[in-house]
């Protein structure tokens, strides 16, 4: 799921990697109709999805100029995408498309027993605990794509979870590690947009940028491996080398370190318990390179979505899904010049206060306080806009 | 094994803060009759080996003093070391005697089936090959106890043998590593002894500045993980955080960090599987004041002693067994004054180059070759002193 993006592309690299060992069942994608149709062309897959029905004929289309004369089904849509996900010969789903459609995907795939490789947000911010529960009961594994949760993963392998002191979730520090205060106001989303180690999507790379892709990691952390927020720290680590560590209680901690290369973490997620030889145009680890390692504390000052992120996970419920939620409304509002830089956790915050405590018993109940949370932060900004143009 | 030693003493610690968990069965010491004393009085073993005989009568009139009247059994030597090694109440045996007595005593301690906790260098450096392959007949675990090895097997806990790419044994570098080469000539025994990190006996701390004990590390790391040379690295890494590293072939890169305490790889091994909590007053390793750390590749120009180590493990059979015999001697001869320190290194070689091929079948094998490398090691002292003094 996700196929087309940077996480699912390289997925489907590290798939080709391994050889015999996988088989491209289904392919869900969004809009990008011309990488889908060459990744079809390349791996074959039975169910392809795509945004909406209107893009299937373009789609069809496309494979019909290139001569491609596999039997194919074409779907479209959250419902297409839930069946890519559900096939009966789907052993492994990668899960990196965007958004709560993802989720709902993501939550019909662990239901359906499947083993899940999980790069998508919000299934476990927006619906941790429904998602968790549901895959402890059907013993199904969820294995973390991204750098930081694969790499406590791999760390965790050394010892057991009711040993754990805390958990070191490190970031970059991103663009604006060193940037006065003062100078936040000013930062323009062409500024925010140069991520410093990771080339990675429009959101994303703005909450590497106000360190709420931390506070989102602590909440993910705490559903991935069942741990309270106060045993979950963030460092500083603008080399990003080491991508998380342990700290056991007999006062050893164990640390992960890699190249940034999103295969890494992919291939490991595909291939557990086992570790496949890399690609071998992947580069070893070079510590001779790095020159030094350092971690610094994060200065929750000038990255207050780090604390929102915490204090979503501590109030539990609905929260967190309604701070993603207003994230993703006032990153977009920034990216287009509708919001400052400042005014993103400005709204985050003002979103959350403004709502109840909740639980959250079902998917729609998730699906519910995600557009409340996007209805309320939509007019914080404009209100926010309002109040600047005065 | 080596009870008023300080990786022994520290084991009694480890043993007093796991409460009921262990019980001291016996304690071999050398001549520090009145620590021995003091833990027979805290730890009551039912048996008790001190180096030599005369030394019996001492320790009990020490103890009568102290109006002790528990049964205790006294022997002596390297037949009361091995007595109490293999006592049947023993489990676990913490071998941290020094020299080629504590390896015979070990390797009666494997032969009857105890597990071991291994700090005596020479049991893997002179007989590796023997001590290994008795341990795998009787599916007896060897549980490295230095800081180096400890770490390797913590990380190899997140991985298979046979997915590891290399180790990486670090080393805190000594406290020449920034010496001018043409320095080293003039390198006093006081200068040696200050190392930067650990607080450690005479020849460890020299072996430490001549970076031999990287040397020796490589050797017992190839018998403690079965992985050849090539695949062993040594790097520098002055802060001494990381206590060593693996490289698997997916591209990651498992670390061990810790303060610098040896009680810490102590009670791992202990406890192994389990990781049990340290005791309160042993700090947490703390990132935020560690500021940076380094990886600098060794200098094997000015510290050949590290080739050496390689090249013994690399020729095989007797080999290392010599290494270890002439270091011991050269080593002991800088620090009476016999020897400069680039004379360790000269008469390490010397004495290998004299040495042929053979390989070692016995335990009477490596005491003939321990003896055969002192004994070339002692001549080959003399001669460089002479030349020196014309």
């Amino acid at each position: 799921m996700g196929s087309t993006g940077s996480v699912g592309a390289n997925a489907l690299r590290v798939v080709e990697t391994l050889g015999d060992r996988f088989r491209v069942v289904s392919l869900a994608a969004g809009k990008n109709l011309d990488l889908l149709a060459q990744q079809i062309l390349k791996f074959h897959p039975t169910l392809v999805s795509v945004a909406s029905p209107e893009l299937i004929e373009p789609l069809r289309a496309r494979l019909s100029e290139a001569r491609y004369q596999r039997d194919l089904k074409t779907v479209a849509g959250t419902n297409g995408q839930s069946e890519a996900a559900t096939l009966p010969e789907v052993d492994f789903v990668v899960s990196a498309s965007h958004g709560v459609t993802g989720l709902v995907a993501t939550y019909d795939a662990v239901r359906a027993g499947k083993r899940i490789g999980l790069a998508n947000k919000e299934t476990l911010v927006a619906a941790g605990e429904l998602v968790t529960a549901e895959a402890r009961r059907r013993g199904v594994e969820i294995l973390p794509i991204d750098s930081e949760h694969s790499a406590i993963h791999q760390c965790l392998r050394s010892g057991k979870r009711e040993e754990i002191r805390r958990l070191v979730l490190t970031g970059s520090g991103g663009p604006f590690l060193r940037t006065p205060r003062k100078e936040f106001e000013h930062i323009t989303p062409e500024r925010a947009l140069r991520h410093p180690i990771w080339k990675m999507g429009g959101r994303i790379t703005i909450d590497s940028a106000t360190l709420m892709n931390k506070g989102l990691e602590i909440i993910e952390a705490h559903w991935l491996f069942g741990l309270p927020s106060r045993q979950i720290e963030v460092l500083i680590h603008p080399e990003s080398v080491v991508h998380s560590m342990i700290e056991f209680q007999d006062g050893s901690v164990m640390a992960q370190l890699a190249v940034a290369d999103m295969r890494l973490p992919i291939q490991y997620a595909l291939t557990y318990p086992e570790r496949a030889a890399v690609n071998g145009d992947i580069p070893g680890l070079d510590l001779l390179a790095t020159r030094r390692l350092r971690f610094l504390k994060p200065d929750t000052r000038r990255f207050p979505c780090l604390d929102l992120g915490r204090e979503a996970l501590e109030r539990g419920g609905a929260m967190a899904c309604v701070l993603n939620a207003a994230d993703e409304v006032a990153v977009q509002a920034f990216l287009e010049g509708r919001l400052t830089f400042c005014g993103i956790p400005k709204v985050i915050e003002k979103v959350m206060r403004a709502t109840s405590d909740a639980s959250l018993g079902t998917i729609e109940d998730v699906l519910a306080y995600d557009d409340e949370g996007r209805r309320r932060a939509v007019e914080c900004v404009r209100t926010l806009a309002k109040g600047s143009s005065n």
